[in-house]
C-alpha cells in the first residue's frame, strides 16, 4: 500500500503561498490593531473584542459559550480572559437565573467606558490597515471569499 | 475642537464585518492546522513553520532576524521558540562566523525528519480548510487581495 500522496494530493507552490499570504496579512492587521489599542488605551485586542461583542448583544450580556464562539477562544481560554476582565471591573458575572446553569458575562459600566474610549482607535485601524485598500465591490468579494473558508 | 470622528472616519457595518470575517476565517484555518499537527505529529503549527522555512532556506539555515520576519514573531518570542526546538534537537544554533554577530538557526537532522513526517498533514489541511474552496483564478485573486493588505 502506497502511503505517499498522489500528485493531486499535493498543494502547489501557489496554493501554499495563498495560505502564507493569508497568515501574514492577518498577522499584519492584528498586530497593528493590538499595538494601537495597547499603547493608546491599555486594552489588548482580545479584551476589545469581548467588550464590543457584549455591547452589541441584547441586554449587554452573553452566555460564556456564545461569547467564546464570537471571539474564537476555547472555553478555558475565555474563562481566564473574562476572569481578568472581571477583576479589572470591565465585565460582571451574572447568574443565568432561569435554568440555574452557568452564567452570563455582562458589560460593566467601566467596560462600556473603556470600549467607548478605544472604539475610534479600533475603527481607524480596521480602516487604515485593511478596508481602505479596497473598493466597496472588492471588499464585498473579499468578504465572500473569507466566508467560504468559514463555512 | 471637535474630537469626534466625522462620518468618513467611521467604518461601516460592512467594513467591520470584513475584518471580523477575516479574523474568523484565519482562526478557523489556523486552529484546525494546529489541531491536526499537534494530534498526529506532536508539532505545534509555529514549530512546523520554523522547520519549513529553514528547510527552504539556502544551506538550511537563517539568521534569527530573517526567521522572525518569515514566521511573524517578535525577536523575543522567536528566541523562546527556537530555544525549545534546540532542546528537542530539531534546530541547531550555528555561530555567524563571518562577522561574529548573532547566529544562525539551522535545521537539524531530527528537525528534517519531523518536518517530512508532518508535511503531508500540513498540505492536506491547507488544501481541505482553505485552497480547495476556490478555483485557481479565485485563489489568485484572493492572494492578490491579501498581498495588498501586507504592502
Amino acid at each position: 500500500m502506497d502511503l505517499m500522496p498522489g500528485p493531486d494530493e499535493r498543494v502547489s507552490p501557489e496554493q501554499l503561498e495563498a495560505w502564507r499570504a493569508f497568515d501574514r496579512a492577518h498577522s499584519h492587521v492584528a498586530r497593528q490593531l493590538e499595538a494601537d489599542l495597547t499603547e493608546l488605551h491599555r486594552l489588548p485586542l482580545a479584551w476589545y473584542e469581548v467588550l464590543a461583542r457584549l455591547a452589541e448583544a441584547e441586554g449587554h450580556r452573553l452566555r460564556m459559550s456564545q461569547l467564546a464562539d464570537k471571539v474564537m477562544l476555547s472555553p478555558s481560554g475565555l474563562t481566564r480572559l473574562v476572569d481578568r476582565m472581571i477583576s479589572e471591573g470591565l465585565v460582571r458575572r451574572v447568574p443565568a437565573e432561569k435554568d440555574g446553569r452557568g452564567f452570563y458575562a455582562a458589560l460593566a459600566d467601566e467596560g462600556q467606558r473603556r470600549l467607548d474610549e478605544a472604539a475610534e482607535t479600533h475603527e481607524r485601524g480596521v480602516r487604515d490597515y485593511m478596508v481602505e485598500r479596497f473598493t466597496g465591490d472588492e471588499l464585498a468579494q473579499l468578504t465572500s471569499y473569507l466566508r467560504r473558508i468559514i463555512e
